[in-house]
């Protein structure tokens, strides 16, 4: 750890704390979480702490992580919205009035690094750039390599509401009736099929 | 808390800590998450303690939380997928034999549980049974209102790979090229406005 970074807060946390969650959590020092509680931090930053707000994250790698553990936001309590379109940009957001601020990645910025820079966009193989040169170039660059922009959300917003519930006349399984007269896995989408048991 | 649950373990934890977790996590002791639990619980003991195990959940809603929480999948690190179905059903699966154990709310036990059958299928206003009440209907229910099968994963179990990244020439941020010529969000799908700077 440089001297740069070792008084550094992120997430009013130490980076010594801030990473360990997120070891523990995610399963290792991943970069894209690093990053991701950066991002985090800026956001809150600039959404300001008396603000109760929603998050809207544009990819599924690594960003839901860094959400999960930095804000109240999960995917269980649905205050977290994961968009599947692979952009590492972040939004959290007043979610009465709709206004917050939307951090990214900004690669013009990004290039002045570039082992960060060659490593995110795939131009290295993996194996050629260590994770602890990764992560002390990420430390090192912090909100140097994003930017942010003050947004309005117009969709992703609502909390859809739970409709009706019944029991699936094929499973037994309660399921949302709008969703026809069986269960999704009844209807053919399940992704298991049962094991035999074997005679002991 | 009864006599019945005070010696309680849930996920290797002591029911206080299982709980607290909880609220710390999810921002409160949601009853689906805390099920959710007593479930990750029950798949965990019989997919056996040395398997690596990825996960799927049948709901979007509370089921997320409680894998994330008690076991190494996230939606982050890729070893967790959520179906938004709406079931209340998890599967833990060894990720490399694809073979594991279905664990579902099991409705035809649950009848014996009224004040949280009835809650469940949505039968009685939610503010006809309070959270009390109910977390402790489910702590002396535990896994008494739960089946289980042993299943092959036949389908989600693929970690989808990464492909070739470039520049939006629309935002010029970083996107998968696969999505086309542009990113989602210039496409068309992107879910904000700029606000404008108000002079100062």
């Amino acid at each position: 750890m440089s001297a740069g970074t070792s008084n550094m807060l992120v997430c009013g946390r130490s980076l010594k704390v801030f990473l360990k969650e997120i070891e523990n959590f995610h399963g290792w020092k991943a970069p894209g979480v690093v990053l991701g509680g950066i991002m985090v931090d800026l956001a809150q930053e600039l959404v300001g702490p008396d603000v109760e707000a929603d998050a809207i994250v544009e990819s599924r790698h690594c960003l839901p992580d860094a959400i999960q553990l930095f804000t109240p936001c999960t995917i269980g309590n649905g205050w977290l919205k994961v968009l599947d379109w692979d952009k590492f940009a972040l939004s959290l957001y007043d979610r009465r009035r709709l206004i917050g601020h939307r951090v990214w990645l900004d690669l013009s910025k990004a290039r002045l690094f570039p082992n960060f820079y060659n490593w995110y966009m795939r131009k290295v193989p993996k194996k050629d750039l260590s994770l602890e040169v990764l992560l002390e170039t990420i430390l090192d660059a912090r909100r140097s390599i994003l930017s942010s922009h003050a947004i309005s959300v117009t969709r992703f917003y609502q909390r859809k509401k739970k409709g009706n519930i019944g029991v699936c006349p094929g499973c037994g399984e309660a399921y949302p009736t709008s969703q026809g007269s069986q269960c999704r896995a009844c209807q053919g989408d399940g992704y298991y099929e049962l094991q035999l048991k074997k005679a002991v």
